[in-house]
């Protein structure tokens, strides 16, 4: 039976149960309007856990002065349908004025991680999703929580926080969830016209490009950079707000890509900031390393 | 049987046996070069807990580039004998290279708080402060955490954090130990001369005669910051860092006294810098609350 927790102490109160019987808590942080990448992690929660918990809290400190915090869809009614038919325990909604009282002071700041890719055109977003899940985390200490791939600097950063805080949570990221065009799911796809939606598509296009141009041998950064800007720019709707190849741990940019190395970019269609990345991986690399299997 | 233990690993291991016993931890953060003043936490904390762990770490992050971190003193061995006399059951004495392994980049950052007071002639110091207790806080998981009321700062700063961060860790401050001549106990005395140490008086002589002053019906802080001046400089060796009354949550200067607020101030005696503080008693106040009871 699903629960619908708001206070803190009923939250702690639960959790402490949990943790007096023993069980292993998963735990799926989001902003609701929830999609099937949410979904994703759910179902894999519940195949690692006794216990999943998933938190829906639209969090203000994570969005800029004009950003969406006010038009970010809330479908909280069908969201808890969703996650009572797979089975999740409890749904932590609490409400900003409890999270962030009056004499609220504390961010975390993760130097040289926060203000690259998104973070340069986000000030201050990655320090309010690193505090919040911070918070989650303390209130609900998971054994694991779990993050979609599409965040992808998110990821990183939440890795980071927890190496760097000694938190004892284990993090783990999955794969993007995508439309069969290749659109990778976002609650913010709903702010798409028909249109848009369609030209959407040249931001998962330009990251196959990518992956292509490295089969084929290409690993100079400006090269690909050019040929992903090219299916870019073809859609009128789209402006590019960053491409960029990075290393997946430190998020500097690399002139030479290397296995595993991350291209990620950020494009408005219309009004809406969309974001997507690939993992790069040398295919090469992999037959070479097979053959030893 | 005091444990000397210095792994991170190894705290963990010996933290999650406690709590599978279900014995509560109470914790006492040092830097070492212990004295009365850093005893009178570990006695309390073993009035009120069943297992006690001192850590024992002089943290970089938390010293300035000119700082003393190289002098600042270390006497580990004297220190787990009065530790082991004590009753002590664990002291954690880590190394920085692991508790800041390369890639460490996170630091906490309480706004309106950090850089008031010692914040301004210390830059930094009290992100450095706040990101390593709130790692030894991980690490430990202690039911109850003391600190002394001479760092007054760092108690405020740490009661935020813990609130602000949802840690299930009560924060208690205990009264600052003095010598008999009034002198907040400090290991930085250390580094006083014969002469200085005279000299260093003025700081509680000068707290005093701010409570003499809102005793006898003195509110205005320009009129007791006057009096207060004139006692250190008095004193050739003092050079006055600051004066400050302020409310002892918001750490805001204010202009008039109210029962509760804290005199504070950071005053150089030759080369070392001391700092000490009062919390500003109405005695009236407290007569008039007496005949209710």
């Amino acid at each position: 039976m699903l629960r619908v927790i708001t206070s803190l102490s009923d939250i702690k109160q639960s959790i402490k149960i949990f943790k007096g019987n023993q069980v292993s808590i998963g735990f799926v942080p989001t902003m609701g309007a929830l999609h099937e990448g949410h979904l994703s992690l759910v179902r894999q929660a519940k195949t690692e856990n006794d216990r999943v918990v998933v938190s829906i809290f639209v969090n203000p400190l994570q969005f800029g002065k004009n950003e969406d915090f006010t038009q970010y869809p809330r479908t909280f009614d069908s969201d808890c349908e969703l996650l009572s038919k797979e089975g999740v325990d409890i749904v932590f909604n609490p409400k900003a004025p409890e999270m962030y009282p009056d004499g609220f002071c504390t961010s975390v700041l993760l130097e040289r991680l926060e203000d690259k890719l998104c973070g340069k055109s986000r000030p201050g977003h990655f320090r309010g999703v690193a505090v919040v899940v911070l918070k989650l985390f303390n209130l609900i200490n998971p054994d694991i929580a779990y993050f979609g791939q599409k965040d992808f600097q998110q990821t990183v950063i939440m890795r980071r926080m927890v190496a760097d805080l000694n938190l004892g949570v284990n993090i783990k990221v999955l794969p993007t969830i995508r439309e069969i065009g290749g659109l990778a799911l976002s609650s913010r796809n709903a702010y798409l016209g028909e249109t848009e939606k369609k030209d959407a598509i040249c931001l998962y296009k330009s990251l196959i490009k990518a992956q292509t141009m490295v089969n084929s041998g290409t690993k100079n950064f400006g090269e690909i950079k050019a040929e992903m800007e090219k299916i870019i720019n073809n859609c009128k709707s789209a402006k590019i707000d960053y491409i960029s190849i990075v290393n997946p741990e430190t998020l500097e940019a690399v002139p030479e890509v290397h296995n595993g190395d991350v291209a990620a970019l950020a494009v408005r269609i219309g009004k809406t900031r969309l974001i997507d990345n690939i993992i790069l991986i040398f295919f090469i690399a992999i037959m070479f390393l097979s053959s030893y299997s």
